[in-house]
């Protein structure tokens, strides 16, 4: 962590969200002893509020809270920046406008991930916080690359499954999931993004028809995250 | 993470076995929502030279790099510091001493969670890095609560899984492990301390049989921690 790449994550949005993200970080390392890995501060920063309140406008504004977790981790050294909860997202402008520190945007490495799976259009459904949806991240910054985003029958049973596993009860939390995506898959979208990262804490092992039709956005963070340190002439501009 | 606790982890040796303390951290915390979680401050601090290399005096000194580490998260406020990598306990005398900052130290944490199960003196067998027996940290520890510490039979095997599970092969390791506990247990140890923080990373399935005598000295450290936090006055004299 001297002199070289630090990524800096804005985390404890929820803290297993975060946990999660770290533990794909380690995985997408190319690394036979610790000394391969990177370089990475985590604020584990629980106190930030209710991101999804606050955009429906029924709670405080996190962004202080962010703010205080940025400087932490711009006082330890960091030269990038993540945060693994796609409703954070919704500040990534106001954020990176306080910081020289270059913060990696979650969608766009959802859209390399489609890139990379050879998806180059259509229709994608989302799993997300009613936050993300009424932020309109996803289709808006997805549409630069030809894609439509669809949001899934029942989204009052994804908020309860997000809520049960900040609440540490992922099996039921799982099944709602499940139905959800399967209806996404049933109605036409070519992929389903999991674009909350408690989702796949809960969708660890999806049953197998349906495996290769998720993108896991906390996966595709991570992948980002790696690529950007190994790379960083050509990321950073 | 303003004005309360914050933990700083001192990680990254190794990096997964940092992300396993990070979860077993969460799991620890009695939290229903994020807020209710601690504020934490990772280090992931990977650049580390290899701990046992140096006590054996085939590598350099990780102190530096520590210390490094150490500053980084006294700058973005720690409050409270732990170490999920028990031979770097070897050099908790020399950071503490660089730091009004409490750390926390992984061997107290055991005999807390011997003392919970009930076990009150006796032989306990150790799963730990060459580095770790040569430091003398746990006998000389848990001597203090009359314990005696027993080494495995074939200390190579041993070493032989922490590699692999830092390379990722969790599988190969998992049975050499097993092995070396099941021998301790067989020698009369009344419990065995998972020593390493590696080893719960590969035995996190143990076999029921050996399920109650195995004690988990990452999953100690955790709960030492959440501890720490709620009780603040108490602990931190």
């Amino acid at each position: 962590m001297t002199g070289t790449t630090v990524l800096g994550v804005l985390g404890g949005m929820g803290p297993m969200a975060t946990v999660d993200f770290l533990k794909k970080l380690v995985e997408a390392t190319p690394a036979a002893r610790d000394q391969d890995h990177l370089g990475v501060m985590v604020a584990q920063a629980s106190d930030i509020p209710d991101r999804t309140s606050a955009i429906l406008g029924r709670g405080p504004d996190p962004l202080p809270a962010m703010t205080t977790a940025l400087r932490r981790l711009e006082a330890a050294g960091a030269t990038r920046i993540a945060m693994p909860c796609n409703t954070a997202h919704h500040w990534h402008g106001a954020l990176q406008a306080l910081t020289p520190v270059p913060i990696l945007h979650i969608v766009d490495a959802v859209a390399e991930a489609l890139a990379r799976k050879g998806i180059g259009g259509g229709s994608i459904g989302l799993l997300a916080t009613d936050g993300t949806l009424l932020s309109g991240i996803y289709p808006q910054r997805l549409a630069r690359f030809g894609f439509t985003c669809r949001t899934p029958e029942d989204q009052s049973s994804v908020m309860r499954a997000i809520r049960r596993v900040k609440a540490g009860a992922c099996a039921e939390a799982r099944d709602l999931l499940r139905a959800q995506a399967e209806a996404l898959v049933a109605s036409g979208c070519r992929q389903v993004v999991l674009a909350c990262t408690e989702i796949p804490v809960a969708l660890a092992e999806p049953p197998v028809p349906l495996r290769p039709l998720l993108l896991d956005a906390t996966q595709a963070l991570a992948r980002a995250c790696v690529a950007s340190a190994i790379e960083p002439a050509s990321r950073a501009a």
